[in-house]
C-alpha cells in the first residue's frame, strides 16, 4: 500500500538509500566556517533584547539605505516575520493579495490571522501589471515574492518601481520577501521602498544557516516596528542569542564569499535547466534561488511516481497553488542532479508529458 | 526629566553601577557546564523536524506519565508554546480564563488571538474554588500558573484535582503553565491531567536557559498537538537546533544538580521572605519560584521612587493586575539582596506603606 503524497511533509525524514531529493528548499553547502567559530567559547545565557541584539542589527543597518538599529526586529527565521507582518496587517484590514505560485506558507500566514486572500496569477514567472492594479482592489495589503520560490524567477526593477508607485497611490501595505535576495544570477537585488513596506528576510538561505532559524523584518515605519516588537515580547521573546552570534559572524564575512556561492548555484541552474529543455520540458530560466518549475501535467501523479517508481522527491506545483507544475529544487550537487535529470528521462520516455 | 515607569520594558538594558535588581525573572546562575559542552563540535545546520528533534522529545517523555516523543511539540521557549495553545484554542471558543495577578504576557497572547479574557482572584496566591467555578461559566479554556508568577504561591493537591475534575465536567480546556515546576519548595510538582489540557513547560528556569528560548508544549490530545504543528511549521519551523541540543544536554544532568539549585533558591527566598516581614509587609510565604508579591500601597509610585531615588528595579503589581502589591524576583545573590532590604528599609523609614 502506498500512501497518496499530498503535501510537502509526506518527505519529512525520509531518508532511502539512493534517493536523489529536489523535495526540500534548503542549501546543502554547509555555512562559512566562521559561523562556527565562536562556539568552542560562548557562555552567555540571559535574555536579549526582543529587537534582537545591537550587534547584528546595526551590522544589518550597513545594507540597508539610510537604516539603523531600529530599523529592524530579528525573528525566528522568515518565518516569524511573516507571521508578525501578517498579524500586524490583520489590524489594519480584511484582505492581502498575494502572487500565485505561492511559497506555500503565505495562505497559512493569512488564514492564521483570519485575512482573506485574493491572487494575482503570474504569468511565465512574471507579475502582469494590468491584472495586479485590477486585484489590488480592495486589499489592504500586498505580497511580493522576488526572486520567486517556486518558480525562481526575478521581477525586473521597472515592474517592483511600478508596484511601489501602485502601493503608494492606493494606501496599501507591501511585504517584500526577499529571502533569496543575494543568490540572483543578473544583477543585484532591487530594495521595494516605501513608508508601508515591511522587508522580510533571512540567513537561511544566503549562509544556509536554515535550521539555526534566524531571520528579521526590516520597516522604516515606526508602528510596524513597534507591533512586531510588542507581539514578539509575548508571542516568543528574543530570538536565540547564540543563533543571532552567528548571524552577526556571517555578517562578517567578505563578500566574496556570496559570489562564490552565486557561482555554485548558477552552475546548477544552467545544468538542470539545459537538462530540462532537452528532455521537452516547457519552462522559464530561473533567474535566482534555486529552483525550477516546468510544465507537467498530472503533477501530483508525476510526484507519486517518480518518488515510488525512480526515488526521486519532487513537489507537486498545485502545493504552491499552481497545478500542471513540478517544483524541483537544485539544492543537491552536480552528480545527483545528473542522475535525477537521468531518472527523469526514463520516466518521460514511459510517460511523455 | 525623571519619566514615569509604567511597564517592565523600562528597565532593559538599565546596568548601572550599583543596581539592585529585584526586576527580570531570569535565574542569575549559569545553565549546568554540560549545556555548553557540545559546542565545540557542532557542525549541523540544517531544518530540524517543525515538532522538535527526537533525542530532546525522547528524553522529555520520560518526564511524562505514559508519554511518548509524539506528545510533545519544542517551541521557542514556553512564551511560542502559550501562543500556540491560544491560537488553538480561539478556534474553539471566545473567552478565556485567566488567574488575576497574571504574569503579565497572558492578556497579551489572547488580545493577539482575538479571544476575550476573564479573572479568578487568587486569595493570598491561593485558588478559591468557589470563585473559580463560578468564573469559568461561558468560558472554553482556562489557564492555571502553579507556582505563579508573581506570587511565587504554589496551588494545593487537592485544588489542583478539583481543577481538573471541574475543568472535565464542563468541557473546559486547560492551559497549564508550569515554567516553574522544579522550582517548588516543599513537595514535588503535580501535573495536571487530562484530555484537554496543555502543559507550557521550558528549559529557563530549570537550567537558567532563557536566552535560548527552549520551551515546550505537552499534550495527549492529538487534535492539539496537530494544530500545534500546523501552525508552527508556517510561523516559525523548529525550534533553533542548536538550542535544542543544549536542552537535551541539560535533560541528562544528574538530579542532584536540580536539588542544588532549589537549595540555593530556598536560601534566598528564606532571605527575603524574613526580611520583607522584619519591614513590616504583610505578604505570602513563597512556595516556589523566585518571586515575592508584598503588599505596597501606590505601587507605582513605590516603584518609581525606588528605582529614581535607591537605585533598585522592582515591578509594580499593576503590570500583573493586582495594583498595590510589588514583585520582587530574588534572582539575585545573597550580598545582593540583603543590600536590597537596606535600602527597602531606608526608603521605608521615610515612607510608610
Amino acid at each position: 500500500m502506498k500512501p497518496l503524497i499530498t503535501s510537502p511533509t509526506f518527505f519529512i525524514g525520509k531518508e532511502a538509500n539512493d534517493l536523489i531529493s529536489f523535495g526540500s528548499g534548503q542549501p546543502d553547502l554547509p555555512p562559512p566556517d566562521a559561523v562556527f567559530s565562536i562556539l568552542p567559547h560562548y557562555h552567555d545565557f540571559k535574555y536579549g533584547l526582543i529587537q534582537g541584539q545591537t550587534n547584528l542589527r546595526t551590522a544589518l543597518a550597513k545594507e540597508y539605505p539610510n537604516a539603523s538599529a531600529d530599523n529592524f526586529v530579528i525573528t525566528n527565521g522568515a518565518s516569524e516575520a511573516l507571521d508578525l507582518s501578517f498579524r500586524f496587517l490583520a489590524q489594519k484590514g480584511e484582505k492581502i493579495l498575494l502572487p500565485r505560485p505561492y511559497y506555500y506558507s503565505y495562505p497559512y500566514n493569512a488564514k492564521y490571522v483570519g485575512l482573506e486572500t485574493k491572487f494575482y496569477d503570474l504569468v511565465n514567472g512574471k507579475i502582469n501589471l494590468d491584472n495586479f492594479a485590477e486585484n489590488l482592489e480592495g486589499c489592504i495589503a500586498v505580497l511580493i515574492n522576488s526572486p520567486s520560490n517556486p518558480t525562481g524567477t526575478v521581477q525586473d526593477v521597472d515592474t517592483l518601481r511600478q508596484v511601489e508607485k501602485l502601493a503608494q497611490a492606493r494606501g496599501v501595505y507591501v511585504i517584500s520577501d526577499e529571502v533569496y535576495k543575494d543568490l540572483i544570477f543578473d544583477r543585484e537585488n532591487y530594495l521595494i521602498r516605501g513608508d508601508d513596506v515591511i522587508t522580510v528576510n533571512s540567513f537561511s538561505k544566503t549562509y544556509a544557516m536554515c535550521g539555526f532559524r534566524v531571520g528579521y523584518l526590516y520597516a522604516t515605519n515606526p508602528e510596524i516596528l513597534r507591533y512586531a516588537r510588542n507581539v514578539k515580547t509575548h508571542t516568543s521573546m528574543n530570538t536565540n542569542i547564540l543563533g543571532q552570534e552567528m548571524a552577526y559572524e556571517a555578517t562578517k564575512v567578505p563578500r566574496d564569499y556570496l559570489e562564490k556561492q552565486v557561482a555554485i548555484w548558477q552552475g546548477r541552474r544552467d545544468l538542470i535547466y539545459q537538462g530540462l529543455l532537452e528532455l521537452g520540458l516547457e519552462l522559464n530560466k530561473p533567474e535566482g534561488a534555486f529552483y525550477v518549475f516546468p510544465k507537467m501535467q498530472n503533477s501530483n501523479k508525476v510526484v507519486n511516481d517518480l518518488y515510488y517508481d525512480y526515488n526521486m522527491v519532487t513537489y507537486d506545483g498545485s502545493w504552491f497553488g499552481f497545478p500542471d507544475h513540478v517544483r524541483f529544487s537544485y539544492a543537491l550537487d552536480v552528480e545527483k542532479i545528473k542522475e535525477g535529470l537521468s531518472r527523469l528521462k526514463q520516466y518521460l520516455a514511459k510517460n511523455p508529458v
